[in-house]
């Protein structure tokens, strides 16, 4: 079967793979749509980072180089375990991850802090960007039949929003003002899981034209922050105290320095973003306004059944407009890849199918 | 009167000035004790910083350099408003915040995050390295008779310890392993903080030999950063994981990446540190372990009132072994500013008097 391969740093090639074989606790899902993720391009422009070299093969997959791509997918099961309650044909979101089910941080249920922690389509054993995934049944969930699944891959990336809203603990969405930092596919998932919780003061600060259009629409305002100043505008917004929560989902230390400026006396500065510069905490808001600062990496179970509970019951409104393009697998590499290494500010979400009746 | 006056970096004088005549709320305090804190020595290193400027008075005191220093300071009332409830010869601990009531964070009981919050000794309106100050009554927290006022003075560095360990909303002290980065007077204020509440497995990160034997007398285990990897150590101790909470009392990048290394998954990294370099966050261990960042400045007036009743309830055990001298207001440049300048490793605490009789 064919499927888009990790070799090394600019490097991707679809090629001929074996069809996968599932194991015994294991469903075979024919991949329908598979989302391109930030990471992904960061392996592809700067990698391998998380993609294992033959020297040091994933710890829980024992797999490296060359590595079938793709962690945001959907499918249908083309077969299933007895026992699993999944049939053929059923259409599926799958989470991508690998964990031990053993380790401390995984007894205690924060499976995404597993030691070993992997993902399909990154540590081995198989991505979304080809045309099978044999995948542990149990991570496997089961979605309507008439889901677009187009939409339901993107659900992992709205997964990783949930998962850093839920991590706010913050009760009361609806009374509280949030700033998000980047209107990428993180930033806009963010809004999308914020306004699902009800919140209803969400802020984008986004300097790029498409992505401020896109997040306009599911958002109470757009900040530019080349020609605006952010923190004032949202003292603006709420009688001058600032934004109760961020989330910078960009990882650039202009955001950080004004997304600490826009927070308000005790607020909550949640990192969504992997950094690639160092990340110098602004200290003069940070020790005056005794600000909290989390940061949010992937998800847990929980998470991951809840944004797609919320996904089922219609609760991410507006949620297409995460998408900004469809492709089909052959192109992945210039109508995906490259497009986004040289047009990134176009898009937000660019979706690869196998089928080349979708596209 | 005499009074230790910061006139600019490196320039603190005793001189004569008139005697303070305490307005309608005010109580007249004889000084006996005052202490020489981490942020006075930073004015006379590197200041003026928080001392105001002709050009800037500060904005609640009105008042600029020459600025009579000391804001940790102890007692005997020398008169007092009626209805106050103080008494000439009582002793009394003072706390030493200048805050307006009125701004959104005061009425919220956040009088620590008063936007025009000052401080006796810094911004203004007398200190307590002198022999008096005026003072609203209800900053002066009554005392036992035959309490030891050079002891009470540590009460204000305990606060701001207090205040720390209160803002880290943990119950369970007793069941919590704890990392004190630096063993200097707010990093020893922590230790003795903590085992006021129950925690039992505190370790100090402390690389100079007196601070280290002084704060051994007060923790489970002192580790040497420059011999020892103290995040390796804090694993040893902790089965493994890793400590819960780390305290920075040192504000400084090798201390940084060793704690943030040292905290178990999803731990707490509390500053209580005045960071004078970039604060870079070792990002690895922040995202991996969702590690949660705050920053703890000065105290409220719970805090303070809280610790003034440990306190006297006898729960600082060891909080002696704070205070390495006792000096004259009149050396208090050389023993005491000087000395620290020079000499900071040999020191914890330096304490000041006007009565020549006690030293």
């Amino acid at each position: 079967m064919k499927a888009a391969q990790f070799f090394a740093r600019g490097d991707i090639r679809v090629v001929d793979v074996p069809k996968p074989e599932p194991g015994e606790h294991e469903a075979l899902v024919a991949i329908e749509w598979g989302g391109i993720c930030g990471s992904d391009l960061h392996e592809y422009e700067y990698g391998p980072i998380a993609i294992p070299l033959p020297e040091h093969p994933h710890p829980a997959t024992g797999n490296h180089i060359p590595v079938t791509m793709g962690h945001e997918f959907a499918g249908r099961i083309v077969s299933a375990p007895p026992g699993s309650g999944l049939k053929p044909g059923q259409a599926v979101m799958v989470d991508p991850r690998i964990y031990c089910s053993k380790c401390s941080r995984c007894n205690a249920g924060s499976t995404h802090g597993c030691t070993t922690l992997g993902f399909k389509g990154l540590s081995g054993t198989g991505g979304g960007f080809s045309e099978a995934v044999a995948i542990d049944a149990k991570l496997c969930y089961p979605l309507p039949d008439d889901v677009d699944l187009s939409l339901a891959a993107l659900i992992e990336p709205l997964a990783v929003a949930w998962h850093a809203i839920s991590l706010c603990d913050a009760r009361k969405w609806s009374e509280k003002s949030v700033l998000i930092l980047g209107g990428g596919p993180i930033g806009i998932a963010c809004a999308l899981g914020l306004r699902a919780r009800g919140c209803n003061q969400i802020f984008v600060s986004e300097p790029t034209a498409t992505r401020a259009a896109q997040n306009k629409q599911v958002s109470d305002a757009v900040f530019n922050p080349i020609h605006e100043n952010v923190a004032e505008k949202c003292r603006e917004v709420t009688g001058g105290e600032g934004v109760e929560v961020v989330f910078d989902c960009a990882g650039v230390q202009k955001g950080f320095d004004a997304g600490m400026d826009a927070l308000r006396y005790r607020g909550l500065y949640m990192n969504v973003a992997a950094w690639g510069t160092p990340m110098v905490v602004p200290f003069v808001s940070y020790i005056l306004k005794e600000i909290t600062m989390k940061c949010a990496l992937a998800y847990d179970d929980n998470d991951f059944r809840e944004t797609v509970d919320a996904f089922v019951a219609g609760k991410f409104k507006g949620v297409e407009t995460m998408v900004t393009s469809r492709i089909h697998l052959d192109d992945v590499a210039t109508k995906g890849f490259d497009e986004l290494v040289h047009h990134k500010d176009n898009h937000i979400k660019i979706l690869v199918t196998p089928d080349k009746s979708k596209v």
